[in-house]
């Protein structure tokens, strides 16, 4: 069960999109909570991204709720888009007596469709009676949409304090799934809840430094969403001693690093039609950019992906992804394995038993892929999967 | 009927990878013909790829013969492989009687398999024997893999000789199709045959330029190949004077570029599961390398891609991955059509009465997408296609 003390959590059927479907969620925390936030990179960014990022800087360093909807990503919808966010916020705001700029919203879903806000201002009443601690569960399945399964985790670690401190996280995403986060600029969304007090500058580090290690290590589909944001709110119930740079900080920081890989790869294994999870390692480059951007090249390749699909070590197209993406490299220096067994040296194929004990790892649902340059000392990794004939199915009807 | 003056073909069934399909071609010169030769980019290149490089590279800018295999790339063979070319084209230039250098070869298939060179060997002399200026069809035939159709275009055009100059193309390829070919350095083949005589250098610029202004603004699966080749040869058997810049030369390389421009669209529509052969145009930006950086973005997106399987115009996702392309951009300046129908403007879109339109169009085989960014002048078109659940079948499956 997702509890943290502080912090109470609810979630009602607005009619959005789907009718009898959870799809505004709301997560209140009874103090004010250190609010630290990243966001997508990509230019063309939803309504409530460009509100969150000048929430963040504008510096304040607290925060009270999250209001989230599923159904309507309320991006590519203009000023209008950034009023619906305003007035979410207020009138959230306002049943729970707390500043608006206190209110935090995200969205998920169609994009260039006008949020439905008289459904969203009839169901705001219901969503503040409802919250409650054990609620926190209702907004994790509020805010799916093509994802299969409630994606969840939770830490707890020892700071010094009375009691252990607790993370919690909760995140959704299946398609249009290739974050790149930045710091105040991730379809995936992400909140993060602790009752730790925590220094609100050390928070924002703390998460940008983990999701760079987690989500933006994750590649489904490779498309980055004009939506994607990880919030992370900590409310100081916790009764620790402020947690900032130290030990401390570190054991929280890998606490919460933890956390968000174990999300990660929870949306991985449930990104849209996938059938593999492959943890794709580049290493023997000459710097971490060539590895990350190689892993990257491979990790989106359709060749490489169908054939993760069709449990075939075809390392061929493995290779040629890895010569597109714009590196000099020395074609008689690669290695491959897959699932540990070795099936490329230089540059040469190892033959059919080889394959055979590559094959055997693929039939399972998480394998390993290592490609090897042999040009130095760097390494990258990504977390990502196969594209299925679901996939498609999915994609192709989406809207309709 | 694909004829050109002075040039004989054939093709047999040499069991390289199949029984009982064509898939070794020849094609001959009765006179030595100017050699004009593109090569993929990849930095994993095939050993035919390597060898024609080497090729191009001595300068010697007469060639009599090419010889081209399907069912098996050459490529990821090491030193084998290369000996392999070598002794193909030895043993074709001692039948045909002309240097072993003047007889050049081309290689598709499956990526890090020997070639079979005892099959080779003894389908060399039927192959030879079978040599008929009828026999390019055959050709065209035997360079297919998973092409569902043979794919060749003709030019005549008047140079002010006694007689029309030909132009005769053939090309094959279906996935790992997103080709980048450079000047000697696209699996993708190509071959151009014509009877003109052309000046060598005039030539080899000539189909540079139009390479790059046809095949290399193809995206089907963004995959680009390590075999990726175009070929072209001109013997000069219409009798007319030689071709160089002028007058000449703009009508020859108009009609070159045409004629490969024809193969490009037959190539797309014949592309892996292609349902969909869609014109983007990105136009609006500040310079050519964004508006083609962006169009490729945007061609190479799983989820537009399936968008247009589905005959969806679902315009937020070609935001979504223009947005991701690297370029700053006004999300409100954008505009998209898709068939002529405007269906964003200002980033906003104009609902569904234009949309049913745009679904109109995309319910044909053939429609243009057109995004403006509202920026500049520049523009880039590429030509690209769907991502169809028979996509994903073919090459789930390839290699078993």
């Amino acid at each position: 069960m997702l509890r943290v003390s502080g912090f109470m959590g609810a979630a009602v059927a607005a009619g959005i999109k789907y009718k009898d479907r959870l799809d505004l969620g709301l997560i209140v925390s009874r103090r004010p909570a250190a609010l630290a936030g990243v966001f997508t990179t990509n230019e063309v960014k939803a309504a409530p991204v460009l509100a969150g990022i000048e929430r963040l800087r504008t510096g304040r360093p607290h925060a009270r709720a999250l209001v989230v909807n599923s159904g309507n990503a309320n991006a590519c919808t203009g000023a209008a888009g950034l009023a619906d966010v305003r007035e979410t916020a207020g009138i959230v705001a306002g049943s729970l007596n707390v500043a608006a700029e206190d209110v935090l919203m995200c969205s998920t879903g169609v994009i260039g469709v006008p949020l439905p806000m008289d459904r969203i201002r009839r169901a705001v009443p219901g969503l503040v009676a409802a919250l409650a601690g054990e609620g926190l569960e209702d907004v994790a399945r509020a805010i799916l949409t093509t994802d299969t399964v409630k994606k969840t985790a939770l830490r707890r670690i020892d700071v010094g304090g009375p009691e252990p401190v607790t993370l919690a996280g909760m995140v959704k995403g299946a398609g249009m799934i290739g974050p790149r986060m930045g710091p105040p600029q991730a379809t995936l969304l992400a909140f993060v809840l602790s009752d730790a007090l925590v220094a609100p500058a050390w928070w924002q580090g703390a998460l940008e430094r983990s999701v760079a290690d987690s989500f933006n290590r994750v590649v489904v589909d490779g498309d980055t969403s004009t939506n994607d944001t990880v919030l992370a709110l900590a409310n100081g119930s916790a009764g620790n001693a402020e947690i900032d740079e130290g030990r401390a900080g570190e054991a929280c920081e890998s606490a919460l690093r933890d956390l968000l890989r174990d999300l990660a790869l929870q949306l991985v294994k449930d990104g849209e039609g996938v059938t593999k999870c492959v943890r794709l390692l580049v290493r023997g480059a000459r710097d971490f950019h060539e590895a990350d951007s190689i892993a990257r090249t491979v990790a989106g390749s359709p060749l490489v992906k169908t054939a993760f699909f069709g449990e075939d070590p075809n390392w061929g197209r493995i290779l040629a992804a890895a010569g597109r993406a714009g590196f000099p490299l020395d074609q008689d220096a690669i290695s491959v394995a897959v699932g540990g067994a070795d099936i490329v040296r230089g540059g040469r194929g190892l033959g059919p038993q080889a394959e055979a004990l590559a094959k055997k790892a693929m039939e399972r649902a998480e394998f390993t892929v290592t490609l090897d340059l042999g040009l130095g000392d760097a390494e990258a990794g990504i977390l990502t999967c196969d594209l299925s004939s679901d996939y498609v199915r999915i994609n192709a009807s989406y809207r309709t």
